[in-house]
């Protein structure tokens, strides 16, 4: 399997997966801003969308879309993350996924881009930080998000917490978000993969 | 089964999943600016997050998230439209419908709410037809989205494209797009759909 990835994106969050599972992969980067891969290929004749995390399967599928390549690894490498279709926790476990990437992800995206005037990041800041006091909420409940066990959604919470450390974001009054944030930042796949792209991020606690 | 909706959102979507399989099934608005039911309850007591569509299964589940409401009906009812986790083409499917949620769904949000200003509204305008010109090379391709069989992503596309029409979107070069969108109003389970939330939209083949 291949990865292709870009450092500190989204893509991190099946790195911390295929790590998570000891999936044996190569990473190759792309240069977000040429579309260029690390070893000089077009990255859109790879993924014509342009966009990572993008895999390449071992019979050689491409597969892209984050909250799928997720699904993917899982059902294929480690059933422990994600039930089979007969157990109703496997959608709860999909519904994390799907609000992380439509309601923290997307609302994210703007905040990277120098075209969309500061009163419009504003109010996306202010969503995400209604967004963070409900997984809060579930936080002081369950140990993950989905319950006492790590699975694929803790990984995609992960990735979206160490981007809120560029942004003025008010977390402090989220203690649970910042339990999860710090015992994250000690599991040994996460701590692995940041190393593995040089991000230097280390839990407070 | 029960589907909470509101008038032309996007809980169209599951809806004619519903009626796609002939799943018996009752159906409960929502006024989204006081959250109330149709019935008189408070709809953040059913889903705190207060969107749709959310269904309660027969067991008294209670599931959120399109996209993962979509894939719980097909595993649950309706096997032809999305393949089991032994299939590779179960992830493409996923992939259009992650694509749709992602890359059309979420940049249509801003255009509905007040708050945004017009140049901004602009940019997501521009965001969009790129994104409907990537779908119009898929359907150059296909007869639908996943290939020559009808699946879940087609009613995503479906609905998505029901909201063009409140904005000044141009599809006429999109040829593909208009002929997938003319096709698709035809369906019976569509215009059952269209006409159960009392919508009138016709094709214009």
């Amino acid at each position: 399997m291949k990865l292709y990835f870009a450092k500190g994106a989204c893509s991190l969050v099946p790195r911390i997966i295929i790590n998570e599972l000891n999936i044996p992969c190569e990473f190759e980067s792309i240069d977000m801003k040429t579309k260029m891969t690390e070893s000089g290929k077009n990255f859109h004749d790879i993924n014509p969308k342009g966009y990572v995390p993008t895999i390449v399967t071992d019979d050689n599928q491409v597969l892209t879309e984050n909250a799928v390549i997720l699904q993917y690894l899982a059902d294929h490498y480690g059933a422990t993350l994600l039930p089979g279709t007969n157990d109703f926790h496997r959608y709860q476990i999909l519904e994390w996924i799907n609000f992380i990437a439509t309601e923290i992800h997307k609302n994210f995206s703007l905040l990277f881009k120098p075209q969309y005037p500061q009163e419009v990041k504003d109010i996306q800041m202010s969503l995400l930080q209604q967004k963070f006091a409900y997984v809060d909420k579930q936080l002081s409940k369950t140990t993950y998000l989905s319950g006492d066990n790590f699975s694929l959604p803790d990984a995609y919470l992960l990735v979206m917490l160490t981007w809120t450390t560029h942004f003025k974001f008010d977390l402090n009054s989220l203690t649970h978000v910042v339990r999860f944030f710090n015992m994250m930042l000690d599991r040994p796949s996460v701590k692995k993969s940041l190393q593995e792209e040089g991000l230097h991020m280390h839990s407070s606690s």
